[in-house]
Parts: structure tokens; sequence; C-alpha cells
């Protein structure tokens, strides 16, 4: 239900059906909101995206997202029209609200486990936005993947989530879907070392092929395009549109 | 179950009865630790408390809390005996694995919205470490105080929990019982204004006499001095033991 165009500054709010499906506010290359897609997409919840251009904000923008913030799940069939966001806080509520194809496990302390290593995950993301904004040298990143690689094998399954993909799993792809960045930024000094992150290697080509991730996945190339177009101070939104 | 000393490098790991309740592992001065305890002493959870010197962690902390981080909930009586970390996921764990006494609403969409609140928290604690460690202008707290002000009016009850404190309620409250620390050190220009905040300052007179609150309390007195010996760099982990 949406064109896939980023709307911006000037432009008018969008005009959509009055059917109380939740409208999620998104970009479409912000790793955040990809995990709201993904959990949509899982879950298959009926939804509308609206994609936002990030640098002129359309002036409606706060009606919908108070913050200005994406993703925001934007709830018009509940009292007083709330909108969600944070994308964890977001994925949570889907993952409560909508019962069928769980992604969190049920029992409390599984459920805590994962949601550690999410959290624990903030020193990859960390890392890799040091070193593709900043220039930061990589080093920080590959200890930081080293604990999914560990937790991975202990697990023994192919997932984190088991015999299919769950909640870590989706949470954690967005920043393996954009490895190429990294490998574009770095240059020679790119080293994903695939004996190092063999579990992980593995489940990348595993989630590269999952129809969730597919229903919402940028290739490699587009990822590093969209990037070079943000470097250059001419960032291409509506480049998948 | 503990004499309330915090235990430094070189002391003998704790013996504990081998009873199966959990153990938290703390610091008495840690407001995310103070997270945990509030949670645990609302839901009357039996477990041990154990203290730690954060300046000279003792070496047997590892074991009990691999990123040597606290709080940490290690759970016994679970398979691998796991450690928890992070203060709301510990405290999501217990009101789901403890159902007596619940933090958190039941429906999604209430959970989310609490769960929202507690995250724009972090405009007060990044704006209040800020002050009190680096002296910064205290210009951006007031503005984050203003979204606790305007929210609690909105929900009309005296608690952001309702007519009992719950989850908002305890994951915000140790700043709060800190405000002494912000006086201490901004001295005339402390400018907290009860008229700005009327519904805060009944609040925190509610809280403050809460059974909960009270069971974890230090006085205004004592997180001044607490501070005042950890800003002398001789800080004195043991004020209340």
């Amino acid at each position: 239900m949406s064109s896939g165009k980023h709307l911006a500054k000037g432009s008018p709010k969008p005009a959509l059906p009055d059917d109380g499906v939740p409208r999620l506010y998104s970009m479409r290359f912000c790793p955040y909101a990809e995990r709201a897609h993904l959990a949509l997409n899982a879950k298959k919840v009926p939804h509308h995206s609206i994609y936002v251009n990030l640098t002129e904000k359309p002036e409606w923008l706060v009606d919908v997202s108070p913050l200005l913030k994406v993703p925001a799940l934007h709830l018009v069939a509940e009292k007083d029209q709330p909108s969600l966001i944070e994308s964890l806080i977001i994925v949570e509520y889907l993952d409560e609200k909508y019962p069928q194809n769980p992604l969190l496990p049920k029992d409390p302390l599984q459920r805590a486990q994962d949601k550690i290593l999410v959290e624990r995950f903030t020193a990859v993301t960390s890392a890799f936005f040091k070193t593709v904004l900043h220039g930061a040298k990589v080093d920080d990143l590959w200890p930081a993947i080293d604990t999914f690689e560990t937790e991975l094998a202990k697990r023994g399954t192919p997932y984190f989530g088991g015999d299919k993909p769950g909640y870590v799993d989706y949470m954690i792809w967005p920043w393996f879907e954009r490895l190429s960045v990294l490998q574009f930024v770095l240059k020679e000094a790119y080293n994903f070392d695939k004996q190092r992150y063999a579990k992980i290697s593995a489940w990348i080509d595993l989630l590269t092929k999952d129809e969730v991730v597919q229903s919402f996945f940028a290739t490699p190339e587009q990822h590093v395009e969209y990037f070079r177009s943000r470097s250059a101070g001419n960032t291409n939104y509506d480049l998948l549109a």
C-alpha cells in the first residue's frame, strides 16, 4: 500500500484507506525501521508502510510521530490513535498483540536471554556506525561479532530462534545485510573472516534466502549505492521506489 | 541475607545457603541496581543481595556476571545457573516469572507505552549524569522532566501505575531519590520548580513514603555523602553497611 517514495517537506499527508490497520512510518534504508518491517512481515500483520524523507521531514510527521522518529507505528484503530516508537518496543508489542508466528520464546528466562543478546548487539551497531560514518578503525567490530558466533555454536541450531528465525535473528539481521557498506568503506582493510565466523557465515546464507528477509531485502550493491549518495550529501531515499 | 558490605578484590566468594533463591549482585548506590532491588521487594521475591566494590572488583565476579556488570541476577536454581544483566531486562523477567504484584500492565499497548516512557527517561538520566559527573549545565534536565509531569497529568492518577506504583514509577524513581546530589553540585543554581512540577512533586512525596521505596531508601544526605566521597576519589561504598 505504498509507492515506496519518501514523502518530504511540503508533501500532502498521504491518503490511506480507513481500514484500521496499523501504519508504519519508515525510511527504506534505516536498519531500525527494517526491524519493524521484518516483524510485521514475519507475523503477516496487515499494515501500510509510509516512507519519510529524513533530511526534509514532512510537516505532518509530528502528528503521527511526535518526536519525529522512525520507525513509528501509528495504531489508528486504538483509542486516541497512539503511535509507538523504538524498534524493539514496537516488535515486542507486535509479538504480544499478534500471537501468530511468535518471535520471542514464551519462557521468561529464554525471553530475557534473547533480549540481553540483542542488547549486547549494540556493541556491533556502534562499531559499525563509528566505522562507516566516522572512519573509525574496525577493530571493535570483530570481537563484538564473536559473541554471536559463540552463542550460535552454543545453541547448536541453524538460527538463534532454533530451527527457524526468531527475535534475535530478525533484530540483528539488518546490520549483516549491510556488510557490503563496510567493505566499500574499508576496501582492502575489510577482513570478515569466514573461518572465525563459520556459524555466522552459514547463518547469513540462510537468512539471505529467508522468505521474511526477502520481503524487505536490498542487495549489497543497493546498500552501497544508498550509502554513497548519503555520503555525497545527496541522499537517494527513493533508490528502490 | 547480607551485611551490606561491598566485597572487593581479594575477598573470598561469599558463602550463601544452598536454597536456590536468586542472588542479586549489586552496588548500594547504583540507581540501575536499585531498579532490581525495588522490583524484587515490590514482588516480595526471596533473594540474596551481594554488594560489590566497583572500583576494586572481586576476582570471582566474572563467574556470576561475565561482563562484570551490576545489577546481575544469578539464577542458581536454573539449568547452567545463568545470570541476567541490564536492569530493565531483569525487571521484566521478574515480572513475568513471578506473577504476584504485577508491575507492567497486561495490555500490550499499555505495556509498550510504559516501556516507551521509561526509554524516554534516558533523557533525564543522561542530563543528570552530565551535570553531576561532568559539571554540564542543567538546562537539558528540566525539559526532560516536563514529559513526566505532562504524562502524570494526562493519566490523572497519583502514580504512573494508577492508584499504586508500577513499572514506570519504580524504574524512574532512583534518580528522583538523588535530586539532593544535583542540589549539592549546582548550589544556588539548583532550580527545581515545584509549580512547574506540581504533579511530580506530589508524586515524589508519595513515593518517599512508599513501603517498597522505603525498603531500599537512602536519605538525601546519604546520597550527597556517597557522591562527595566518590568525587574525592575515595568512594565510601559501605556508608550504609
